[in-house]
């Protein structure tokens, strides 16, 4: 689970960097400078020090920053492929590692990509429209929200499987040193402190208040992307999640009426309990 | 893989019903006319045909429409499920399916959405500026793009396992009568006739043409869904794979930078062959 979390932040910080320079048309030391202004503040964290570190360095051989002379097809050891399929088996919902998870397998689909972005190249123009404080935003409101999805998947599979671990401290060792460890992770310990049983970070009221200042920038910069054509799988994901759990009603009751017509699946009532089937759905 | 495109089409289908409900202000009723004029043309399908159906059924206890009677928690038999888990395990990217997946997972957690949209609701204002035809270019292209990634499955399964699959007459079977028979299947048929090896549907002529007509549209109701704060979790992700293969160059090239600063997971160079690892990433 720390590794299929890894794979999230990586990502989301990628689809960053990415718009910084194909859409914002920063150099690699500008945008290496703004994500090490960001890790003095509340992004704090390994992995954006190392974005900030391996952004500038230069390369040997052509003087150019050295990550643009590497081949933009991603490896993986599996273990994000591994939280994804378990998380599925639990029925806990991890959108923006599976997101993670897939982006690695189309990177390495380099010659396919390709084909299809000679075809399709010129079908966007480039604007930018967000500036670099609703990308910082985009990422505080991503991370939190990956994180929430990684530890409620802990905490399921604790219940289920009786691990019988105590989230606060997991959250208080990945703080003291592992490849997630961030400055966020001091707050998720103590949302766990105050509340063990909670069921999502999106219900401690000091992370609702950091989702409330920064939901509106991940949305500005969500739409930026699309609008521009750049790939956002991640965020995206992160966007949805949180608006799906923000949905009391959701539109799985359309769902279930499909599944009842072609299938006879059955389904429950908002105002009565008990199992029903509809025989004739297409009776008017 | 048939049930996995289920689960992507119905999912695609519910969020466009999800906003002509509480974005558009339709109408149970209104919201059926469209399915049904929609069922009248390129949308032609099962599935569209039941939804125009379903959703103006009426129930006989209350005098309402019958669909928004039921409790919006959808079951699962467990199919789509294993689609996305296998599809990890060929590395073969199908995240709308894994989105529809993480649909159904997230609306059978009813109890934890009302505490956390009780906690949010106010978030976001509505405000309607996508046509119906929007909506409808946007369901072409999604369901489009998952036809793609299910087929492309498919092929490569059948490489990697020698089951010799004909997609074209897989195609044809399906167009004959299953849950996912839909018009658009026939011209599915014809491009792997013509091209038996295709990669991928979006380098086949005609649907290039179709997703060249309908991407606009699907930007567009993607970003009104964001800022509108309607979860859309399948057409985000089939918009961010259609742009992630349109990136001939991708971030992950970040991505290795950092596996190879804390794992030593070696890269490789866009301009000589080989193998590299740097040992002093934070030398600068």
């Amino acid at each position: 689970v720390h590794n299929g979390i890894e794979y999230g932040l990586m990502q989301l910080i990628s689809e960053t960097y990415d718009y910084m320079r194909r859409v914002m048309g920063s150099t690699a030391y500008e945008a290496g400078m703004v994500f090490a202004e960001w890790n003095g503040a509340e992004l704090n964290s390994f992995l954006i020090e190392i974005t900030a570190a391996v952004i500038v360095k230069k390369d040997e051989h052509t003087g150019n920053p050295l990550v643009e002379m590497i081949l933009d097809t991603a490896g993986q050891k599996g273990t994000g492929k591994w939280t994804s399929q378990s998380a599925m088996d639990f029925g806990v919902p991890i959108p923006t590692i599976d997101s993670a998870v897939t982006m690695r397998q189309i990177s390495s689909r380099k010659t396919l990509r390709g084909l299809v972005s000679a075809r399709y190249e010129s079908e966007t123009g480039i604007r930018s429209d967000v500036g670099v404080d609703d990308l910082k935003k985009a990422l505080i409101f991503s991370f939190i929200v990956t994180y929430a999805q990684g530890l409620t998947l802990l905490s399921a599979a604790s219940g289920e499987k009786n691990y019988d671990l105590n989230v606060a401290e997991i959250a208080k060792i990945w703080r003291g040193g592992c490849i997630i460890r961030a400055a966020l992770l001091e707050n998720i310990r103590a949302a766990y402190v105050s509340d063990p049983a909670l069921q999502t970070l999106m219900l401690d009221g000091s992370h609702a208040a950091v989702l409330d200042n920064s939901v509106s920038s991940a949305r500005k910069a969500l739409s930026s992307f699309v609008q521009n054509g750049l790939p956002t799988m991640c965020l995206s994901s992160a966007v949805a999640y949180f608006d799906a759990f923000r949905s009391e009603r959701l539109p799985a009751n359309l769902l279930q009426a499909q599944r009842d017509f072609f299938g006879a699946h059955t389904y429950q009532r908002t105002d009565m309990e008990g199992t029903f089937h509809t025989s004739d759905w297409d009776k008017h």
